[in-house]
């Protein structure tokens, strides 16, 4: 079968572009620890023969629609969002999280609230244009996944007080009590 | 891999519990015609043997968290909805159907306040408790999906004039403007 597009496979080894310089685990069951991290379109066997096996491990996600932001935050996040790949942002953090059951079995107005109570979009929006951002959801593949997201961040070393700022603010949310899982992993280029 | 535990797979061939008394294509191209349609929990492999080849396809999707459904909608639904395989039963329909580029680059806001003025709940409201129905998502799969959606529905034969009104009344609303797929599967138990 053809994978689904929007899949991208992140796979901690030996190997890979970015190398880990600092992984840890805030909630829930560490990952183990990885020297690298390579990350590429489309599935990746275990038992294929292109990752090396040795402590690795591979998680998977895909881009999708959004969940949350309204359309009035999307005409003012658009403009000024980066893409991943800039030749300046040497720096990227993974973060793989879970959210409760809790969680996922409340409506959508209520997710919604919680999100805006929370200041999500504020809080995003002011570590931009900096700070890089592609969120992969995991929850609904055809593969029972660890985690239900993983977000990819990229920005410059001189970004990195700005992208801590981010997450200080994020985990203190009311949003983030319903985070079970969170593990986050800073690398830099090679 | 282990599968999501959630994934639910509608094999079409000549085998299966159910018998196809119609295949319309409303919108779209037209699944291949087939004989008998079953559902089965996780992923089906189609050179695994187990699935007839001749004429089979095969689709999957997960169930999921509510994507428009608010608190108050919810708390109406739930004490009313049936679940599938009642006895009494024995008539199903399954519907796969795509949403277009356009609807899903919507911001949440937008496409909720389509679903609302569509009237999309309270249209299913009216059919219950008559009509089970459960629905998969497919868009976000590990694979390339030919269809957003997969809903299956279930109802007792006399029951099938409150069915056909449902769908006619769905389809009439600003919310179908935005499907462009859609093929519908009649059948009944055996």
């Amino acid at each position: 079968m053809i994978g689904n597009p929007r899949l991208f496979s992140f796979i901690g080894s030996r190997q890979g572009r970015w190398r880990v310089n600092a992984q840890t685990t805030l909630k829930g069951t560490p990952l183990p620890n990885v020297e690298r991290i390579d990350v590429r379109r489309g599935s990746v066997e275990h038992d294929h023969g292109s990752v090396p096996v040795e402590n690795a491990w591979i998680l998977q996600g895909v881009t999708s629609n959004e969940r949350y932001v309204t359309s009035a935050e999307k005409s003012r996040l658009l403009p000024i969002q980066p893409n991943l790949g800039r030749s300046e942002a040497t720096c990227a953090v993974m973060i793989p999280m879970s959210k409760s059951e809790q969680w996922w079995s409340l409506a959508q107005d209520e997710r919604r609230n919680i999100f805006a109570r929370s200041g999500h979009n504020e809080l995003g929006m002011k570590a931009l244009p900096a700070i890089a951002r592609r969120l992969h959801h995991c929850r609904d593949l055809s593969t029972a996944e660890r985690f239900d997201f993983v977000t990819w961040f990229e920005f410059a070393p001189e970004h990195q007080y700005t992208f801590d700022r981010l997450m200080e603010s994020l985990r203190s949310t009311e949003e983030w009590e319903y985070v079970d899982q969170e593990v986050e992993i800073r690398m830099t280029s090679t």
